[in-house]
């Protein structure tokens, strides 16, 4: 009774006092909200059914089936995926009159490389498979790994990244992270054969340069040592922060490696817990040279 | 066949064995059950609709609509918590007659401070702007960081928690880790303008303190250190286990620190992966002191 | 207009493309595909519904309820179940006659087992009430805990493993894995009184064998140190590769055990972050002998 | 804004007026409501489920499933039936101590008929099948003939009308009504190879008795001539008001035949739009005596 | 393969095709289409569950909890409604500056209304209880009889019809009269205490008046005998066309009463599938004088 | 309890004797079942909603987007359906290696054949706006009126019918009365301009020839008189047994038309309820010369 009494008279000027707050601090109607970041879901879910029928969808056996559902899906995504980049380039400044011209080729040539992308993660899969002596084999790796959940996102994400799509690139390399607990910033730039072994709180920064054959481990940070401010005290934005990490390169467990002009140097492997803030030459083989921990006499 | 025939004379059998485990085990009727658990997502849900509207749901460009629809949330939500507020109570041995008036009350307080909260996330928004160079914009942390949607989640499951509400807080929470990876007790006390950065595997706990203008990266632990035990060899709940960190604290990824007597002082420095069990003083720069890893020649 | 064009002139080729190229390199027809995923969180969902009623589904007060519940819920996901082994064991090789009957085994051992795995996910649920001291009721575990979450699966997971199922036990663990941030390999075997605090980032290894009360934080690793490779550089499948934890150990946040040959002695307590490839005796005390980290005067 | 504020102000002075009548003229608390309507659909589609798998839900090829799967479905709507039983006798004023006894004696005595009241509804599928030119398959009519639908819901409703289940046979017959056009009594008596064809607009009376292979079309009513008042003025409850159809007898569109003494003898048939109101022996033809129609000049 | 080539080159133009002939036929974009239409069906259901609260949704016993959602349901719904009378208005060619006031009138006065319309819907039970010897409980009406469907949506419309709304009452009547066989323009005019038997067929004329306590059975129509043409042979809109149904009258099965002239005077019977398109005084009976049927000798 | 001990014992038992039942019965395996019957509703809708974009789907403005959902709805549609026509044409009998061909050939036919439905709809929805003088918009028709309902699904059901298509058409026409309470059989042919007012319990069979702007009211029959017996007692299918309404005829409410050689010349009216088994020439007004009703005395 009381309750219902103070719901009926109160809530009215608490919700206007939120609105308010909203309306002076976030200007919602710039954004592509709730709605846009539904439609991003949708139009990668419809993306990856493309490039893996039967995966993300109940996909009919019939090969006709499939061909005009894939097409289908592509076409859809497409008109979708053109009306949010003009959105997010709208809000971004670009006042253009032939924006809808720019956003149209974006999309072509998203999709026009969508064959490519299709045969960069086969390699992934293989990668996969020959990298884990769990897997028995490559259908499960589609079906249960997280690597390839968060790889498959990335590719098609970078590809927007590059082409200066704002927003929508990071939507979805946090839906990845949300899915798998891998976080791999879009602008990160990644070879083929790459694989993310467990995967959980592996974190991959902006402009890292993965090359082929990379193997990953859990908890596994390419970050940034510190950045830069600018007079204002402020982070300046867009240099070089990230490591390269060059071709056959494994990094176990837990590892972090940091700085712009850190380069682990191909066929390296980089121990467990390793903290590389430095160049490492070609070949290297990065081990703990951690003292050993005290062990107290097992007689408790 | 025969399968058919085992589901048919042999289940019985077994759902009765489960069902006689259960009830010696679990007093299912004393709690809130799944449905109790669905509920507290679908008012975690109106309630964040109306902190932000257009974030998590669809809503309307009308103003009025949107005025309309925030009131109507926190009326349906406010009925749905008090229910469960007098359900937990009861299971936790409450059995006073004005319980009905104590839940009222303790929604009518948490909704009551609503601008005070969304006020307070506005600045956890402004530390992620300014903390993270990859941000282009304002808009896409709302859409697309973990940190506010775990801080968004503590920040409602807290008051609860300070009101003195079982479990629910705690499901809030882990529902909030389940999304993002991380897990803050929502008994621990966060400042303003507040980031965390990734954020996979971060743990706050329950006794922690944190002020104004901290930022933590992934894989950060603020633990308990081991806990003291009562005389029946049982942790001794309540006690402050966990560390305090004062203003401007920047802690990196994978750093731990533990105790309740250990407090970082304000504008310190936590470098990546340390481990620290005590007090370092305002100004610190903890810096990772471990020996160069062994670097085997790169000539393989 | 011009993107109109596009679509519907070169679409049909880029859907014919990537139809190709599936086909030349995923045999789908072979799979269990987007579907059997369905059906196994479907099948995992009544297992776990059956488990414990009333915490993955709005269960009824009435007994008589619960009690037909359980039944239909075990009934229907054994037929399901029994048709999914089939299938992997299909693709897996086997062409026996009886492949049916041994797929209908399975099941019924499995569902046979059920009472007795309840029984240890009871102990499972009292190993979370004594070791958090955040918990202040054991309703709260099994509503909000991460540990309770994944380790119910693999209790179900690992009887598949072990009777030979392939695929299928992979496919829960990475759900529990998604939906918890453990990742526990199907393969692993796990003593009674079970916990797993906060556990973002757990991996523990197919091969590994965990005693009785046994107690891990967040971020522990129990895993391979290397494996090794067969004349052609492949991994060497389905040999030892992951430690064994004896009774009563405790293991802090972080901490990385590898190796085959690695063995945990009983009533020993593992230090956070701490790194071990070889065995130490029971009643161990492992803790970080690391040099103190620089503390850089705290004046700024 | 003027009418936001109206919203705010206003709405909850209806909304309490609105409650306030409700209360006053309606016991809900008394009710199944919706709840129980939703319900009572559920279990009517699984018993037709049961029935005829593969009509009402997408029933699998494999037979065990289909076994299972009517055993469910058979097991859940027991239980929910006599439920709703239950809830229902007592809203009717019986306190026996007994009632949940004789509700699910009522469930067993309906179910224990399914076998019998399935050959029944195989005979009407022939009279179907026999009666209309218009069908090329039997398969076609129980995909697509409202008779089907409306009299499989009644033969199972009528059970239950039988047995002084009050309200559900009416919700029953009525949700016939609503899918059909054909509006039959829960009371009414059928005999089997019973066929309505088209069937929109048929009444059919509460105290109607109707032999074996009786044949109606669209529009007809087997209604009562008037009902007799009590002395208060209200219409008699319980009484023959209906009339009775013997076997082999054909009523054409738009018949009305009236009162609870007309008996029409067996092997008659019935012309469109006739009104009869008085018996007729077996083997009549009652043919429109109509005079002619005023048919004016067809030049116009 | 030949159907896919023609699909992908031939529908392209098929579906330009389409939509040329729709955009030179039908001003789609001035229409409020099929999202308007589902619109007005959620307001519907709104209004009716705030109207019998527990009838139209699974509404819970606490009290409190139905006012609020009663007051939820009128606000979110008058803001629905108050939009697509906008839009409506619009259409119709209403380009006032005023329409936003107007259409918030409208809202307001319905809304204002719905105590009184609650208040003759009782009074249209109390009528169903009573007129009809089948009915064993007042609560069965709510919950199965069509009657009250149509009615209790035709009190609505015809508030908002006399308001001068377009189109809206008409999708609202529409959808009862698919619901329920039961076609009431949304101008007719009906007193208190209203009942309509089965219902099927019955058509009742946008110009009707009917008075208080009036019953009606299936098939009955009150219609136009026909209707005057203008200059250009077109039907004149907007003239009495239909009959008045006086106090106390009853009208049976199939009955048909034509033209805005024709009256029936209060305290009358109409007979079954009567024919007529002239008045009648008041305590008429009026029997159908037909010529017996011819019945052939009942011995075939 | 007891009932449950009887359901866990018995359900087996009934659930194996309906199965068995309908094994005998009734060959659900060569039917298209609850599946086909979903996927022909399915079809239906992509198909309606391709001729009126935005009224059976939320369309969005975008031309662009209209063009290419109409294609995708078309594309994905036309496989569903040829997939259908398979099926039923092999239950029918077709063992011809052609079947997919001929299939894919109705589908063309059908598909080609829809801008010139769309234009004839157009004319339906001219003759609905001119036939009614309680229409004040063209666009109220598509949302409101049963009779464009009905007639879209016939016209499409009728050229599969034409065609040779079996039981589709059925579904379809089926699945209209429902909506509508018109059954309009796919065999029959409509011309252009054809308005149904009201509608309920209108049935126009299988044999009919309807010509241009007919104008039909409720109720009314086009039907068998009665229909010839083979040797063997069974009626004869495949003969011409409905009347044909000729150009400009007016059939107002309940009147009955029967016969196969029953014509009814062009520009006749005839009146409601009028029960015609023989042919009347052009420009005929039938009207119903019955004998005045008797009315008893007005005063009771």
């Amino acid at each position: 009774m009381k309750l219902n009494e103070w719901l009926n008279s109160e809530i009215p000027h608490i919700a206007e006092s939120l609105e308010s707050i909203n309306k002076s601090n976030f200007f919602i109607d710039k954004t592509i909200g709730f709605a846009g970041k539904e439609s991003i879901y949708k139009i990668l879910h419809h993306f990856r059914s493309a490039l893996f029928p039967g995966v993300y969808d109940k996909y009919p056996i019939d090969e006709n089936k499939v061909n005009i559902m894939i097409g289908n899906n592509l076409r859809t995504s497409a008109l979708d995926l053109k009306d949010l980049i003009v959105k997010v380039l709208k809000n971004d400044g670009d006042n253009s009159s032939s924006i809808e011209d720019k956003a149209s080729e974006i999309v072509v040539n998203l999709i026009n490389s969508f064959p490519e992308i299709r045969n960069t993660l086969q390699t992934d899969i293989e990668a996969a498979y020959n990298g884990d002596p769990a897997t028995l084999s490559t259908e499960e790796i589609l079906l249960s790994y997280p690597s390839i959940e968060a790889v498959s996102i990335h590719r098609i994400a970078h590809k927007l990244y590059v082409m200066g799509v704002p927003m929508i690139p990071r939507i979805m390399s946090e839906y990845a992270h949300q899915l798998t607990g891998i976080d791999i910033h879009p602008g990160a730039t990644i070879g083929d054969y790459f694989f993310i072994d467990h995967g959980t709180g592996v974190v991959i920064g902006e402009t890292c340069q993965i090359g082929n054959h990379v193997k990953i481990y859990q908890g596994v940070t390419l970050g940034a040592k510190s950045f830069s401010l600018d007079e204002n005290g402020n982070p300046i934005k867009g240099i070089k922060r990230h490591p390269n990490i060059e071709d056959n390169v494994v990094i176990y467990a837990g590892a972090t490696i940091l700085g712009g002009d850190t380069f682990i140097g191909h066929d390296s492997i980089i121990g467990g817990n390793i903290w590389l803030t430095e160049s490492v030459p070609p070949y290297s083989r990065v081990y703990h040279s951690q003292p050993s921990p005290t062990i107290k006499n097992g007689n408790g």
